[in-house]
């Protein structure tokens, strides 16, 4: 849906599409909120995370979700959540509370525990026979640094174990995992990943508007963005499409472009 | 109110409570953003303030205050519309505000302006008559530092005279009072604090979440918090709870948590 | 609107006005969104810009559009969009753009692209007999500085050719223009610009607290500020009246103020 139609603008399918994915971070909204969200933005959103525990503790979850669902959207708890039940021992308990609100997919993590790979593996691969697996590479935790080599074989062997997608970490602040504590892009990291694993089965976490510009320069508009809040999800389509100041020559011809220098 | 029961989560008591308290900033919700707020958070908020002069200037101000007392929630105007009556020699202007809103409960501060501390503890003493006191201690201009002792005297006499709670100032950015300009947390001078006052007692200003965090971890998941943005309720319970990466740990047991270092 | 009279505050008029403006920054609100800001701030808006090429993706649009004009603001798009549709050569697409949606103000800025400064003057002529034009001076690109010589001549002359108000470009972030990019307003530049051009004919981009509270204090409440967000206005307007603690003491006569030293 576009309200007029221009030249020199990228190509995006609609969803349900497999790229060019935008993935919102929900960390507590209403159901008028995400009503209004949709009313708006609802044809640019492939994604919605519930973020981390706070579907535990919000009100108005069963009909928020109830929503969600039936406006097509893919829809996942955040992973620190499922780690809080595989921590207590209470993994068949997580299955049960994604039935009691017919969650069909979820994401598998490690961020906030230490989990042997294999194990992740084995785990996606056991909930992938019934769910839409997300899994997630890298660690919450600053100090906890991967290689570049353990980057690409965890995405490698989660995505061959199961998984849809894999998520490259970076929390809502966008300081940890591919980013430095400044937010800015690990380029040589980001390049490595990008050589083995095909772009788009990853979605990458980009918080702050110079990572999205970052990522979309580096890969393109349909490049795949997560964390992104509710009120980024329209600026976000701009800068894909070359309608904001960053990307605003992106991706137009060369002699119109020179014409105006 | 949970959607799921979790072993190893800290025990929350529900609202009206006099631990553990969320107050939240408002500066400029409409009805029905508070509405909005109150339809998913609702349970998890006490207090309510209506940010420094921002009653004077809005709209639909009556509506939402009948709103807020309906849902029993603890509110009252920011602190630096009772100096700026104060300043002007109306005092008694102010009540007559107060009783037109049919407030029963306002912020004693001195942040913006100068007052004899004795001055303070008997407009303290005054109001807290009439209505609940919730008084405040620390200036909202850097360049006035307080030193630990008179932080803690003034704490000590202001509970005295008859303030429910006392609010350690840090404002809306977090950059005062009992944090530097950076936002990061004055231990020293909090240690002092809270070796003389009970810390049920105060309400520590904490906007940004790595302060959040860090008074979770100093004084645990009931310590009181103040200044939290509407967006931020959920979220902040769940650090609360251990169930956002940052808090993760810290409520379980050493024997559940060693079996997966 | 007051809810309370205090005296020393700043006289303010009622839109519309031509000076004291308030310029709102909508990257994306819902119909209900644009209801719930007019319902408790309606009274304090001025202009609302649909900023850059949001309006292209977004749903709602013409719903929210007969809103704002039902409510009398003055509403324009981002200039982003103008240059958009200009690289192409489509300028007289805009038009039928503008007319669609019967929008009766645009933006003519060069921001984005390279325009010779007579032609930009030329378009303003142009668009200046059918629209209230705004114009906007300045880059979006950090790299392309202008000399102070250059900021003044092209908003005397733009102003000249027709431009209602000239805008000073800071972007949503407020670290370019007439910032340096930490955000701190340039000083000399400001005073250069502001001793040559009548300052009620300039809109100020100001979207920081520190940039909002730095202008209020060289020009006084009724200055022109620019890319508020739709939370800000009323914490805004609370700055322009002495009412938040940053100009608490800036209105109030030395002997009142002197007495509560």
């Amino acid at each position: 849906m576009m309200n007029f139609s221009l030249p020199f603008i990228p190509e995006r399918e609609n969803p349900p599409r497999e790229t060019g994915l935008t993935s919102v971070m929900d960390k507590g909204l209403s159901l008028r909120q995400a009503e209004d969200l949709f009313s708006v933005a609802g044809h640019l959103i492939d994604i919605v995370k519930i973020g981390f525990g706070t579907s535990i503790v919000s009100g108005q979850l069963k009909e928020k979700i109830s929503f969600y669902h039936k406006n097509k959207v893919k829809l996942y708890f955040g992973g620190t959540l499922f780690e809080a039940f595989l921590l207590r021992g209470m993994k068949d308990d997580y299955k049960r509370y994604l039935d009691t609100f017919q969650m069909e997919m979820l994401e598998i993590s490690d961020g906030s525990m230490h989990m042997e790979h294999y194990e992740k593996c084995r785990l996606i691969e056991e909930f992938s026979r019934d769910y839409r697996v997300i899994s997630e590479v890298g660690s919450k935790n600053a100090k906890v640094v991967y290689t570049e080599e353990m980057w690409v074989e965890q995405m490698r062997t989660e995505l061959e174990a199961g998984a849809w997608k894999v998520i490259a970490e970076a929390r809502e602040s966008g300081t940890v995992g591919i980013y430095d504590h400044h937010g800015k892009a690990n380029k040589h990291l980001i390049d490595t990943i990008s050589h083995t694993i095909d772009v788009s089965n990853i979605v990458w976490e980009a918080p702050i508007k110079s990572q999205q510009v970052w990522f979309i320069k580096a890969f393109g508009p349909n490049v795949n963005l997560g964390n992104i809040a509710p009120s980024e999800v329209i600026p976000l389509e701009t800068l894909r499409l070359g309608l904001r100041g960053d990307t605003f020559l992106d991706f137009i011809p060369e002699v119109i472009h020179l014409n105006n220098k």
